[in-house]
């Protein structure tokens, strides 16, 4: 199946967090590649996959990076599909990928999630796919409403804890 | 015409930010609407606002707030549609609404952009609308074609000024 | 008994911070709850929690919240009650829940405490509750005073150990 | 008519932001007073003042600093009464002053607000005041209702510019 | 022996640190006393101190503590005497301490020293006592003399490991 | 009158905030000098001064310096006696020069004040000089007594302001 | 002339940093070239620019820009060149800049001056430029000699005014 | 053989970080030397080497250094070589030591590569020997290429793992 969503990631060591937006892409059951490239070691590669990832029938990048971490503002350079850049808390706890990412010139946009949040590039990939598309839509607010009933069991819980304190 | 894409602002005193937003969305004919919604003075309104963006036809969201920046989060948390967050420098110089609107906890992406990056933020709106549209693909790389025209163009002007320095 | 404190955590993995508050309310007793509510997962039960609580009897909120630590926030701004916030150290060592609960905009105060201040918490909650109220101010003063006599008991060691040193 | 909350300010410097405080007072028509007392110019002034505010029927105590300030935690360490913090930019943007104000050690907590927020401290003094008193509980309640009335009609104007957009 | 140089930190948790201060003076021979006081939980002890420590005979204090740390600016506050200052480590790496101790308004200087710096505290005692003095002085050149016999002696360590890289 | 505090700035853009240690150095009538060095353009000059300070009779050494801020870490690896550091908020807001001054190793101490706090470094040199010299301590609580004379009329002051508001 | 040394700058609106290392260029007498270049804007005419650097006879490059600051690190990906990055404060005082150009991952070092340092940027690239060229050394030293000289004077200056403070 | 890199480290608890410089010297087969010198405790020792270098045949210095890191600064003070500093996280997770080495004033640059970035200045140290070298240029070219082979084949994996998590 065509890929729809393409992970970059600067190094292989950064994939536990990149891992996390591969989850929910499958969770989501929608097609994803996972590749490895480096702005700084491959840029030719960069330059080539950024360029096409249009034309090969990509609709989303995902791509996380650490310290000086210019890949997916050199990705977002080349192509004009959103690219949803990851800080990887690789030194000074991500903050300067951070700054690296988001701090983006006019015109050249990168959708910043958290650091480290691999998971929630996932999920704004899976919203920006639902841009026009109901079914995804659908299943999107279920995710949402798993979500609560989760909290709302986890609340269930606290009350007996606080029965615990007020005994003490 | 039916608003694509909502532009919310915690105060009118972000409009001049907010409008670069709303500039780029005209220069691509997409319809938008523009309100000013407080995350802590009209909570109702947001979550009835973010509650029913979806239904009423919004594609996506472009939220800007400063300081404790809450607003993009917080509709975030009432809508499946993809929210762009924009920090907008308040106090600190916007590092507070950066780290307030980017650091999400997992399952609630906010896809932030730069500290008074307004005009990012419609261009992601762009391209987010872009996902399966050809026809609006094609207008975003004119639009990168002719910010390249441009810059070209600076760096002619900049052979002149070098020579000025030569003859000193 | 009906809580007069109502303490509200993002997720159950802040419990170990929120707990200390919930020790001083017990040593102070002071009747509370103890409830995970997350500003962004179930954003409705907040707007509940926090519009009905006054109703309830609860005088005091404290809210605990890591990363853009928004709950304190959201929950100030649907009710008159005094809110306070205790960032957690999820992330960035906790300065980003401290800059997401303390720079709130004009008209909704949120008392912020340090950051994993459970105790710090419950112990504001308490002289919030003693305003007016003499018996509960003098429980306060006692408490201060045991304070004292720990830390005068701990400078009576130190004398000891200085000795050690004056003999190397 | 006795003051039933104390505003202390380190320098007359940080009048512009304490006034704020007081005008909320003001306008709750709640008895104040004002005063300057520095922690390192006039420590025996601070620490009479706060050993004997409770004396004096005071039930709140603002306490606005800059800098290295450890006025409100000075004044906390001799009173049982709540105490507000507000940190006043005099230097590194305020962050000195925040960090020197929140960051208060275990069992001497300090109501932290905003960096430069006088307004908010003046209005959690009146939360504060409010636990157990209907009435002002009430005028709270007005008080929100007419921030959102003003923030509303700030939209009704944002959808008249919009118009002016569209049609450029 | 009359102490010359008087030791406070803000809680026993601080001894570590403040220890190395401690053996600085022990090698001079200096002799001073520790003691545990907290500007916080034992606020006119530490007015007492600081009031009284010149009378004492006491010359330099040096003080110690982390977080909000108000101690030796509180001490400072009080007494005309130099007042070392060490902020210690016990959040946000320290810097929240460097910050409340160093940021002093005017006319009340705290000597700070770096983070967890507490043997450059007990020397810069010794610096202070060397005033005037000869004797102390001749110590402290020697004590300079030694650490450079110290790096210079490392230095020839590191030329032999030069070679093992070499025939890599 | 041979001088017995010696103050250096890295730059003459320096002595706006230096001037102010310099006045107050004036105002007790210890005899001084002024001097502009840098310890990366005049090396061996910053070498020669710090090396033979002591010989000419100076006691205490106040050095300057903004950014990458070496001159009083410099000045202390070749004196023994006492350094006071003066950040100066040339860039970053002088946060470079605080770290780069007051983050030295084990065994070289520089005192280090807030940043711009030229007046602060010249108390704190009269403090050194005051160690064994009682006539200079009594000067030194003279000082204090009128900084408190000042603001307790000022305080006075803002009695006035306060009916005013009361008015309203 | 062919150029030695290639000057780059993400925007014409650095130039006033970047010209500085032009007139230090110019003052050396080593050809340059100045350009604008765009990592976001004109990807494929930096590839191009940096791919080719070395054959067109460039020995060294400078390249500044602002924000999250790819273009020293972009075009270091594609030479062997030593590439000098210089940090422009478009935003956040220019630590966003200083991170996205320093903080480089292992391989592909940029030599990063200071923020906005264009001066020292030209300086380290004639430093580069006289490794095995005795000639350009010697102008180097003349250079510090000249610096020398002038901070002496203004220490001269210094001295009188020292002078007027005296008699104050 | 004469060295032509000199590796200079303020401390042997250094080692670690600045043997990466010296394994990538040894792979170019660039003769070095590797010295502790320390500005602080053998300032005179710095002062001689860096004085002297130039004339012992070394091309260019790497220096690293922890907390306020004054040592590539000093060296560059006193030398017209090319000065590559490495800040070493030592504390504040090597913000003080980055700031400390790369602010540098005018006139004196430091060609600062990023926190604990051993091998990036073993690697510029490289690059610089390379001006007018076209064969240590080639060699490079090689590194480059290996560096891209390496990653090319991660990314193969890469595509494996994807697998798996499409049967998930």
């Amino acid at each position: 199946m065509t890929p729809k969503v393409s992970i970059i990631m600067g190094s292989t060591s950064d994939l536990p967090i990149m891992e996390k937006a591969a989850k929910i892409l499958n969770e989501f059951e929608i097609p994803f590649e996972m590749n490895a490239l480096s702005a700084h070691r491959t840029p030719d590669e960069v330059a080539d996959f950024a360029t096409n990832a249009d034309k090969r029938g990509i609709e989303v990048i995902i791509a996380g990076a650490g310290m000086a971490a210019h890949l997916p503002g050199v990705i977002a350079a080349s192509t004009s599909l959103p690219v949803i850049g990851v800080p990887i808390s690789a030194s000074l706890q991500g903050m300067d990928a951070l700054l690296a990412i988001v701090q983006m010139p006019p015109a050249i946009p990168v959708a910043t999630v958290g650091i480290d949040a691999g998971q929630n590039a996932g999920l704004l990939a899976v919203q920006m796919l639902a841009v026009g598309n109901k079914e995804l839509k659908t299943k999107l607010l279920t995710y949402k409403a798993d979500l609560k009933t989760k909290i709302v069991k986890a609340n269930e819980e606290l009350k007996h804890i606080k029965y615990n304190f007020k005994t003490n």
